[in-house]
């Protein structure tokens, strides 16, 4: 009954706003991949996970060989991940998306995949998600207003879409895109991408955000834009005024210099990626807080790995997101309900897509935060037709692996999105 | 229908030899309590856990408070479980065994009912607790003949009882115990508890052991019985010898300070007994090798909690245990099936014990292993008659915590069980 009759993987893409990152811009079409595990007794499970063309192509390879597994086998299918994955050498991507490093690739694939049986499992046993996981400690799950500079439309798109956020250039526009965003969904907490423009500008952006809102707690993330000694000679301006800073500079001796001399926590998505980043990590103090992604850490029961390790050490918990749609934020919910010490409001990029593959449309959020649903499995069913547009938009885009910076120099020639770059 | 209805802790006592140890000896019964708990729709999950007066107080409270909560819900049994035991000051146990110390309680509580909650779970899913952990990655688990110095017989037993394995106290002996146990069970490696003679004539048992066995793989336990400079001076007549040279001396300081000149792996259940002491032992690096044990490290899916630890800093994970009967025999068989790098035999003190409380009796060894089963949850069901007898024998016995000193000290009144002896 519980095994594998077929896996379908299906590439999609979404419009995607013109966000202004350390490497460069979001092109107009985000790519992710959309898999579904039918069991023989015509039950199926959903998973998303990334869409650029590497892990297509292990997922692909991966889906070819799951038919007679038993969904419960989780171990057997981190085997088999790891084996078709052993011998692929690959292409590393861009430093800030962990999705795309190839030291993630075994639990990126096989998170891709765990997921989906989660959904199953809890399917057959009448169970959400979470309660696979133990259970909700949390009704709902926060997530945080996740703000960008960027400009008002793609100028090198080729249609003239353009999204509903305007251009946030100025400390200004940051606090009008935090307000619209904040209206619209009720977060609690505010992230700021930075790494964008000079340092001094993006701290004032924070002192706006800080008197506009008193009461938010506030996060920057310059994704390691900035040296270890520019960091520090920032700190001081910064005393207060954040819940974290988010990899201020690159790689774990830049997080360990930076944190001596640091009055708030530390946080990373950039030199903590994977288990095999603790040990260095922890040995030489790099941060204080670790942001969690299922899509590449390994999983939902990985994440509560995760959390355990966490615990143990004393570092704080957060999550990390990339460009997403619903059956990920409802993956991400789930997980993040039955980990106790997980904390700090979620980071999501949801607010910033307008397309969706799931039944219903867009996941509602109230007071900022996604209700946890009871229902068996994730809690979402796939809309075929929806699922049909955004493959077509994937065959049709062009685009197959994710590149802020090639994009970028379509604006600037001579950009290079080395970082740090201040 | 997965809703708590009841639950009934039995404390139960049985019959165990005079095993020697660094502490002094094993008293003439063992305690263990047999947790019952039933849902509204009649099914029961069954655990064994410790049966000392402290541990049975917390777990009385927990079970009076249990009523009404689903078991799926493990995150909710954590809570309960720390709001309970949290008040209680306790006294602390021996060291040499963990699931005494007071550090360990709300694992060990928790530990006692997630075993249970499990089986459960398993029942209702019609799966084996081991699919619960993601399956077997072994469809056998071995374990080691697990060699004791011992007295033929308790000189001050209220009774003339007498177990098969007769006196053991020099190397000869060690020899034809170890014999008459690998021909009754078939294990593949091989044991000794340490720390009772002069180191010298215990080496000179693990020489004549790798003569007598020189495929087996040995391991020897002092308990801490000698001191680092000992250990220093004893390691080189070792060398080779062992599989690894489990808590020669104690504390972290002491096998940090051993591990600078060891030759080989250094094992422990001693100065690592929770993820609380994980920390400073990392960053010691005091041991190699992490001897798990569900009944106090927080249960089933805490011991995959810490094999993710294990292969995280690259440390070896072994299976720790105390006396104990066959609920607990298939808990650990369950958890080692399905953890990857979970590479050694585990110990097993189960030759050790004549009775049983399970239908079938005693559980089979196949060339030293427990075969999985696929039955759904733990795969065994209570022998009513025989918990029966055990709880009679708990209420004549009189023991009500174990005391190896005190026993030793009818032998020697002068004996403080005090270690580092050697
Ligand atoms: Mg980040
Ligand atoms: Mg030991």
């Amino acid at each position: 009954m519980s095994r594998i009759a077929s896996v379908v993987v299906t590439p999609i893409a979404f419009r995607d706003p013109p966000l202004l990152n350390v490497s460069g811009i979001h092109e107009p079409w985000a790519l992710r991949s959309i898999i579904e595990v039918v069991t023989e007794d015509g039950n199926y499970g959903l998973s998303e996970s990334y869409g650029d063309e590497q892990t297509l192509t292990h997922l692909q390879k991966v889906a070819a060989i799951l038919k007679g597994i038993d969904v419960f086998h989780l171990n057997e299918l981190k085997t088999i991940v790891a084996e078709a994955t052993a011998s692929q050498s690959q292409q590393s991507g861009i430093e800030l998306a962990p999705g795309t490093n190839q030291a993630t690739t075994l639990p990126r694939v096989f998170a891709a995949f765990e997921v989906a049986f989660l959904d199953l499992i809890g399917k057959f046993t009448g169970r959400s998600v979470c309660d696979l996981l133990g259970g909700k400690v949390r009704d709902a799950v926060p997530y945080s207003a996740y703000l960008f500079y960027k400009y008002e439309r793609h100028r090198f798109a080729q249609d003239d879409w353009i999204d509903a956020w305007g251009e946030v250039l100025t400390p200004d526009d940051v606090v009008r895109s935090a307000r619209q965003m904040i209206d619209q969904y009720g977060f609690q907490s505010i992230k700021l991408k930075g790494g964008v423009f000079e340092p001094e500008q993006e701290l004032e952006a924070i002192r706006s955000l800080r008197e506009a809102f008193p009461e938010h707690p506030l996060r920057i993330d310059p994704n390691g834009g900035w040296t270890p000694e520019t960091t520090r000679l920032l700190m001081p301006q910064m005393e207060g005024l954040l819940q974290y800073l988010e990899d201020p500079a690159p790689g774990k001796d830049g997080m360990a210099e930076v944190h001596q001399s640091a009055s708030m926590p530390l946080a990373t998505n950039m030199c903590v990626i994977g288990f095999f980043d603790f040990p260095e990590a922890i040995a030489k103090q790099s941060v204080d807080v670790i942001l969690s992604d299922h899509h590449y850490w390994g999983g939902l029961q990985a994440t509560r790995d995760l959390a355990r390790i966490c615990e143990t050490w004393g570092l704080g918990l957060s999550m990390h997101s990339n460009s997403h749609l619903g059956i990920s934020l409802m993956a991400m919910t789930h997980a993040a309900a039955a980990i106790d010490n997980l904390t700090y409001a979620c980071d999501t990029h949801y607010p910033w897509q307008e397309e969706e593959i799931i039944v219903g449309g867009k996941i509602e959020f109230e007071h900022g935060s996604v209700r946890v649903p009871d229902a068996p499995g994730l809690g979402v069913e796939l809309d075929r037709d929806a699922l049909k547009q955004l493959a077509r938009n994937y065959q049709e885009c062009g685009i197959r692996s994710r590149n802020d910076v090639k994009e970028m120099q379509k604006y600037e020639p001579s950009w290079t999105g080395k970082a740090p770059r201040f």
